[in-house]
């Protein structure tokens, strides 16, 4: 009980515990936040700490990205040494950005300390390197030369996103002294489910689950009930390798092992779970023409982001204008063609999207390998055809009935089962070749695919027609 | 040892563990793979044992999906009572389904004993009521009971994830009793990172983590170190808005009860990972305008499941078609209107799927809410203003000097900057409309979007077009 908690009659564990700040969607609720806006307007720091202080990391930072810029800033002032810069993980980069912007370097270094390194990094990563080599400079030595090889790995490795604390012991341990040191020992990681085997060079030998140590008798050493880590991620794999490791083997932690075999640090799941979020969002946006740009971006900065991407399609949509340019005779003839010729391309282009899209999110889960892509194509070739034959009776139908014209429906029809099936050997062809060359199909494959659509859509349509009706 | 490894000079485990079946892609490596398809025609029971029998499961389930169906079937057959039935919720649904389905009921209820009960209702879940009942009857009554619950919980609810098996401890116990029933006790689940405490009724009390555990003095009650579980999971609750709960609070189980508050089982981080990368897939896939595919449909199912978006799209291209149609007698005098037009269209429609897919996005992750919609909304209105400036400017250039009409440039870059902010509008208020009318944006979004930028393109291309060359 601290001297906060006496005024306030309820108990303050079970108020927080009970109170909610979210609505049923997730959202934080208004009158919490209105509330909180008033204390920072009064600078009421013991309300304040009372209603913020207990906060979990992830609701504190849904509670920054709800407030006002000059809120934010405002609360961390506040707050002082109480305000949980882990919480600084969990909103948006460019308002992290501009929160630790504004605090002296003095201040961050103090934060730093409190912080698991894994949490430390990913808030000192981005920071210039005037202001990191500040901040290091102002921690105790071994925390300094841990975040400093933490940071010394490229971005997106586990090195660089590991945590340095974690549990090792010799292997000529008992459970029993492993335990005892455990009970002892103040300054373990905040949580942990493994224990590490290493040799007096800090090398890897294996590992032990908790739930195993704690079945097994005191008694009995440690290196006989360790497992080989198979597992163990060296500290340059890329991220999003490691996190398919996890996947793989539903590990909750790993090893990270530097060029030596020396246990440097552990990869947890909960940080992969952010991995994966990241990764799959990645390609949702990719797909959609969207580079890595987030909600707190400015409008220039979002407005620069997508001009390369609307660019190539200006490209490509010129390249489509052209084709239609080569049949403006026929179109002055027969202006109907003018009304027709988007729904045969775009029909073709919503084909081929579907089966992009397949193709692309198979090949990003490694679902799509050698042993069935010919499989693949034979059966999207089929839907092609299939959908194709489907598409161009309707639309043939209408084109008919709508011009009063046979001719026209027949050969609208013609070019839809060509374009259908065009689109699905593009929809998988592309990305498969793409990834082939080991560039992301994500990024390249719509462009390329409703190019050959557009191409291929308007080219048949018009090309059908001229050919029938005859050049005029 | 065994007789297996004695025939063998290299040790098990560690050829095992250096061999790699896969190659740097995570594609199953052909030769091991032709070794397995070899040993299955050679019915050579005792090298399946020993190069499958050690797999994980995921291993072993891209082994299968690599396989043909014929060799699938005798590999499961050839292996018998040594096949990790848990591998079958690694593959394809159809292809679990097609190796379920040969199998007799007696020895899928045999191998259902084996699983985590997780795994179990996986497998169970997808089989028809009464091959379901048959194999249900033929298991012990305890693990019947398990099971049928876990079935009788919705389809993607919690209650429908959890695992049944877990260990649970009354409050007055010590950790040293708790550790002592551990070490005792042959029947604890396989890995476990929590342990809860119940009441008498199984009303659950509170939770410690296992590093908990092992920090305690022995003489310590349970209940003086357990914590309050607050994210006790609702069986009810969805599974993505459980593997919300996850992800926000960095949970690596949790415990699911039932409306009595009563314990029924745990949900783990691995099922949550699955989840996450489900829901992730499902709005990459419906954003491409596809459902609940899997690559392993044959050409029919496949066909059947896209024509309906298909068909949507086809509606809305004939929507399209007939505001040209509203302007033919324009067209058939400036057949360059004709060429241009897609070209506006086209914009509109990348430049309004980008806003989409943010938006859509965000939605999904809850990082939109009411506190920055508005904020939202204005930046993606002045992007598309400033990119539709852009591309007016660029295509208005080369219009002009293509057609060699400055008119013609005026007229399609004013066309341009509407579009393109319409698109931007359509591509941020359609998602956040469909949201809040609780119809999934992902699914919906992007056919309105593009029948707004189709639309409004062609009308107000050709519409200016018409109204400044003047009637013809």
């Amino acid at each position: 009980m601290d001297g906060q908690e006496a005024q306030n009659p309820a108990p303050y564990v079970s108020e927080r515990g009970e109170a909610e700040i979210y609505d049923e969607d997730g959202v934080v609720l208004a009158p919490f936040l209105a509330h909180i806006g008033a204390a920072i307007a009064d600078r009421d720091t013991l309300t304040l700490k009372h209603e913020v202080g207990d906060l979990h990391q992830s609701e504190l930072g849904d509670v920054l990205e709800a407030l006002q810029p000059e809120q934010r800033q405002a609360l961390v002032e506040l707050l002082g040494a109480d305000f949980d810069f882990s919480a600084l993980t969990e909103v948006d980069d460019t308002i992290r950005q501009d929160i630790v912007d504004r605090l002296p370097n003095a201040q961050i270094a103090q934060a730093m300390q409190a912080l698991d390194s894994d949490d430390a990094v990913y808030i000192l990563e981005d920071l210039d390197q005037q202001d990191q080599d500040e901040i290091l400079a102002q921690l105790p030595f071994t925390e300094r030369i841990r975040l400093r090889r933490s940071l010394d790995y490229p971005e997106e490795t586990a090195g660089r996103r590991m945590q340095t604390e974690f549990v090792a012991v010799p292997p000529f341990w008992t459970v029993g002294q492993t335990i005892d040191y455990m009970r002892e020992d103040n300054n373990l990681p905040d949580r942990f489910t493994q224990i590490f085997v290493i040799d007096p060079g800090f090398k890897l030998l294996g590992a032990i689950d908790l739930d195993q140590i704690l079945r097994t008798k005191r008694a009995v050493k440690v290196e006989e009930v360790m497992h080989e880590t198979r597992h163990a991620i060296p500290a340059t794999m890329d991220q999003e390798e490691a996190a398919r490791e996890f996947e793989q083997y539903d590990l909750l932690s790993a090893a990270v092992v530097d060029e030596n075999e020396r246990l440097v640090g552990i990869l947890t799941i909960d940080d992969v779970v952010d991995v994966i979020q990241q990764e799959a969002e990645e390609d949702l946006l990719r797909m959609g023409g969207v580079g890595d740009e987030e909600l707190s971006d400015s409008v220039f900065s979002t407005s620069r982001s997508r001009v390369p991407w609307l660019l190539v399609n200006l490209f490509t949509a010129f390249l489509a204008a052209s084709v239609i340019g080569l049949f403006d005779r026929t179109i002055e003839h027969i202006v109907a063609l003018a009304v027709l010729m988007p729904i045969v391309a775009g029909m073709g282009g919503n084909a081929g999207s579907q089966t992009m899209t397949v193709t692309v999110r198979a090949l990003a889960t490694r679902d799509l390998d050698i042993y069935n892509a010919w499989r693949i194509i034979r059966r999207e070739m089929g839907v092609g055809f299939i959908n194709g034959v489907i598409f161009a009776v309707l639309i043939g139908i209408v084109a008919a009935t709508w011009f009063q014209d046979p001719n026209l429906g027949g050969i609208i029809a013609a070019a839809m089962i060509i374009n259908m099936f065009v689109a699905a050997l593009a929809g998988i062809l592309i990305p498969l070749l793409l990834d082939r060359l080991h560039v992301d199909p994500a990024v390249a494959s719509a462009v390329f695919v409703t190019t050959v659509t557009d191409v291929v859509g308007f080219f048949a349509f018009l090309g059908l027609a001229t050919w029938w009706f005859g050049p005029v």
